[in-house]
């Protein structure tokens, strides 16, 4: 019995120790990681640089995680539905995971499969008519949208304290309005809409 | 000379002290914000009832703080014209404390004064012909955008990295872009825009 052999340690690896840790609510150190995998930190610097890298590496498994039929709606067809499609599992993917948000929107994106879906979301983008000068402001606006509405999913499930409304129209709706994932998921589905719209009749 | 007259506290002080410690990185904690303002925890409490009410005093004082003069705009007449700059300032008030977005995220909103904007937001959205029942849903995307947007005011200069590109489109667009608050601010805008866009042609 010689003594445990040393886990094979791997950009993934490292990412999904990460991931966990920030997930419960710690902040991203090395040395933290090092020890949720048992192994010393100067190991983790055979396969990353530092803390960067792991973000990225975050960022790649994150959206990775979330399987492509996630997105495939009945309108997945057009670029419109190609566009409603790429949001819905974008936003997804953040919402799994709001305490990494913080962190991933801090740091330069070069991920490469998440630079893959900003390519795919500009190809559908610039096919609908966005022209190239203004495709990265769209893109930003989405972004922008996404990530807010992935915060909103872990939102209380009283958003608003009805009773601090002072007009009947923002009380009333208050009171109204389904509570948890569905309230999140219904004002997404309209947010998007609402974008569609707006590209289509800037572009028309 | 006796000894030094215990400085005045206020819920207002507190949430200042508060707010100072958030926007330089640390957790909120009671403690610290006792240590900060020089008093004894149990102090704070003939002020706030915890840590809840702290946050919610934050809330208040940071959209307090960004001047009505922030969002006029020569636009801002008409039911678009103080959409936009509702928008416009708070935004604004969020993307000078980045960092204390989750906190107020995470709890429901019940400060007067934000109250008080929700309720602006909801007349002029009901004067635009937003019905009741989809009310809420559009003030959670536009709640949505502008948390994102304040967000993306505090990305790095290089958002994307353009050499992981793999699309002619966005490697040229990500190089022509403007870079910090230029490109953040453009965006924003063009966002704004898409969404009264998207809302006029929902309610025509």
């Amino acid at each position: 019995m010689g003594r445990p052999r040393q886990p094979i340690l791997s950009v993934d690896k490292i990412a999904t120790a990460a991931l966990r840790l920030v997930d419960e609510g710690h902040d991203l150190r090395m040395g933290d990681v090092a020890a949720a995998l048992g192994v010393r930190p100067s190991s983790l610097y055979n396969h990353v640089s530092g803390k960067a890298d792991v973000v990225e590496a975050m960022r790649g498994l994150i959206f990775h995680d979330v399987p492509r039929s996630v997105d495939t709606g009945a309108d997945a067809s057009g670029w419109e539905g190609r566009l409603r499609s790429l949001l819905r599992r974008y936003r997804e993917s953040f919402a799994r995971h709001p305490r990494v948000i913080p962190l991933l929107t801090a740091q330069t994106v070069s991920a490469p499969s998440v630079m893959a879906m900003y390519d795919e979301l500009a190809t559908v983008l610039v096919g609908c008519g966005v022209p190239e000068s203004r495709l990265l402001d769209v893109v930003t606006v989405l972004d922008s949208f996404v990530i807010g509405s992935a915060l909103d999913v872990a939102a209380p499930d009283d958003v608003w304290d009805s009773s601090a409304a002072t007009t009947d129209h923002l009380r009333r709706a208050i009171d109204a309005s389904p509570r948890g994932r569905e309230r999140a998921d219904q004002a997404f589905e309209l947010g998007v809409e609402l974008l569609v719209a707006g590209i289509a009749s800037s572009t028309a």
